[in-house]
């Protein structure tokens, strides 16, 4: 039997009639209408087709539509702004989809006490906007930020470029208010610095995936306002060079971000880009350092990187050149996509693997004659491996999806985690027993039981 | 067998004779012999007497004790040093103590990936000391750090002064093994840097309190070598006044350690040392800022102190001078114990909440005409007003308790924690569903019964 998946048969109809008696148009059921609320960003995902789709307005219609779904034994797919990219957001035939993307009102930004109370639907850029204007730091930045909501980033705890320094979605929350399957609310958390009062469930629902609860507020920690940044850019004849450097950097500073670009990567940017990346390179180091004394330790790094052999290096404590440079990196992805169809994967290694798992990355390109380029988080081992491939070449996809299993299991026996930032969702479920462990795996499943005795909430996916 | 008798009374001759069995001299049944082991460090908390004490020497001791059990429905109590300050490792009558301490080995320190492996029984200055020997740093440093073991700081949670900008314990661990209620063994978390595959199991083991599993082994991550620390050392009128500074400083700096006295321990601190401290001051704060521009950042922390109306302003990069300073920090609760018996609070608020706990703090004092006195982790808003008073005095007790409750009160109205870093135990057992709700401790409890279905870990503490 799959884990987590509803048992008995959904009493559909009735079901679809409650919702609308009691939320009217919040409920949408018109099939072209709920076509956008179908799939999150990922390829290679399944989406179902939906029974119905709410568009929460308040938690009242969130605890209506769960009470509903509870009693009717009714999957529910919670989602934000959909740009998940592992499937943990497309809907299932039969379900429900509960978007919670009207419920974006930024509650209060408390500069005194440092925190921000959101709804889920709030998008991260908007937030981080908002705490600006007060003099304060949003700080996690996935780069879906301009886009991709707070609910969504907690769900699958997102991480983003400051990770390295300051943590990723996890390390910035303080309490989450939720609505358990049944439609009762949990608060969790507390917004001191310090609590260890009881056991710590803001920490379980983080990362969950909408599998415990569905979130509809959260107080987030502010920090002080960010400084300017000072930037190097080096660029390396190989990865492994570059790992060194990485290495090095971190016995003599703490920067805000360490990014790494292969070959194949610098190329495609520069293909589009024409900035004047050195296309000899075999990678590209970009590194941040922030706080009172920026540029000093910029300089740190720079020279950390040349001791490691980079061919180029150039650093700057101007803002706007260092954001110039950084505009290289933040295009990769999309610079990938103009190549073709995209399978992104998400691996996170111990930083010293790192050049282990590049290695094993062009060699499983090579064995299945596919062009993969690496970009992702160095100084958290955090690599984005990309196979950019033609989806409509059905061979081709095949042995995507086989390099994509090469690399996962690469990234297991270096002892990394198959997912650093992205989630599990559907398309890491293959490998999640492998990483975990089956008594491990279980003792999850028993955990959202705990929460979700029916299982309703995004059954099959993230445990 | 006595006919009628409840069935689920526990069939304790056989357990202990399994014990044995299985186990040897490993376990101790003799009265006098588990004296040691009935108590952690708390006042008025109850301690029962065991059956039997197991000193575990492995994990496969750890597994056959709750294999035992859990088979004969025998609560189990699991320690490390009993350091705690909750009573969470009292024994309980008829239960079994299980005590780690023997379980003491640093397994592995991995420059390369930053980590340390430690059995659950390592001390954590012992675990700081083998980190420093390798230029590495183990950073969480409760109070007791010289004593008590990793595995229960894991369990509570425990902070320390270095919380402020480095976090508390649960913010070093990268995974946990541990023993389920039933004998089967966990592993959790990575040693990667970020991890989102699966329920964050690490975080919710950290802070249970032996409820949810035995821990038997932990990877923490460790640091590059702390720099010298640079230090201030402020007096000021009144606490108001000082917490004022702590305000302004986190807009200008961000300390490695923010401390604060009242004027209470300031007063039996001098009594004990003839350090000189100004006993006329409300309060004295003890700064301390570190990295590459310790020095600097700890100007900038001065400055603050003055404009927040401190009459005494001193700074030294000198950190021999700096430690002699943070001498008067380290003895205040010795300091205050001279002065009789303590009852050692715990309690957090949000950092501009601060002067409003510390006067109500006082207020209590003279309501009961105690002596509380007061200093704690001022950047985290974490304060441990200490009661002191003499027990024998049936009456003084009462009246303690008394304060102990209305203080407990007061910071659960000013929207604080019951415990910043000692956790709940059983002393805090009464204050816990009034701060995290009762359907949220239902849930926490159907947790519990997730990891341990006979609920025989720890029951009735923590949580």
């Amino acid at each position: 039997m799959n884990p987590g998946a509803v048992t008995s048969v959904p009493d559909t109809e009735p079901a679809v009639a409650a919702l609308v008696d009691i939320l009217g148009d919040a409920v949408v059921t018109d099939p072209d209408r709920m076509l956008a609320y179908r799939r999150d960003q990922s390829l290679l995902t399944p989406a179902g087709m939906p029974l119905a789709l709410v568009r929460a307005r308040d938690t009242d219609d969130v605890v209506a539509t769960l009470t509903v779904a509870h009693r009717h034994g009714i999957p529910v797919v919670t989602r934000g702004a959909g740009t998940g990219l592992a499937g943990a957001a497309n809907a299932l035939d039969g379900g429900i989809v509960l978007s919670v993307e009207k419920m974006n009102a930024i509650l209060e930004i408390d500069p005194e006490s440092r925190t921000a109370t959101v709804q889920p639907g709030v998008i991260n850029g908007d937030l981080a906007a908002a705490a600006a204007e007060q003099g304060l730091w949003y700080v996690p930045d996935p780069g879906s930020r301009a886009v991709s909501t707070i609910g969504g980033n907690l769900a699958t705890n997102a991480g983003g470029t400051c990770c390295a320094k300051y943590g990723v979605t996890a390390d910035h929350v303080a309490r989450i208010k939720a609505v358990l399957a049944d439609g009762q609310i949990i608060h969790t958390g507390a917004t001191t610095r310090k609590n260890v009062a009881g056991l710590n469930l803001t920490q379980l629902l983080v990362g969950s995936e909408g599998t415990l609860a569905v979130i509809v507020e959260a107080t987030v920690r502010l920090r002080a306002a960010a400084t300017a940044a000072a930037t190097v850019v080096a660029s390396f004849p190989d990865t492994a060079q570059a790992v060194a450097a990485v290495l090095a950097i971190r016995e003599q500073a703490e920067p805000c971000l360490v990014e790494l670009m292969d070959r194949t990567t610098i190329a495609a940017v520069e293909d589009m880009t024409h900035m004047g990346l050195d296309q000899t390179a075999g990678a590209l180091l970009l590194v941040q350092c922030d706080g009172r004394d920026a540029a000093a330790e910029a300089e740190v790094c720079a020279l950390a990187c040349t001791a490691a052999g980079a061919t180029e290096v150039y650093d700057t404590a101007d803002p706007v050149e260092g954001e110039e440079f950084m505009a290289a990196r933040r295009v990769a992805l999309t610079a990938l996509e103009r190549c073709g169809s995209t399978l992104l994967d998400d691996l996170a290694v111990p930083v010293p693997r790192l050049p282990e798992m590049l290695a094993a990355v062009e060699t499983i390109a090579a064995r299945h004659d596919l062009l993969i380029g690496t970009f992702g988080h160095a100084a958290d081992g955090n690599l984005h491996p990309t196979i950019v491939f033609d989806a409509a070449d059905e061979s081709v996809a095949r042995r995507a999806r086989q390099a994509f299993d090469e690399m996962v299991a690469e990234c297991l026996a270096l002892g990394g985690s198959i997912s650093g930032e992205h989630g599990i969702g559907v398309l890491k479920q293959p490998y999640l027993e492998t990483q975990v462990g089956t008594v491990e795996r279980a003792l999850m499943h028993r955990i959202k039981a705990a929460f979700d005795p029916t299982g309703i909430l995004n059954p099959g996916r993230g445990i």
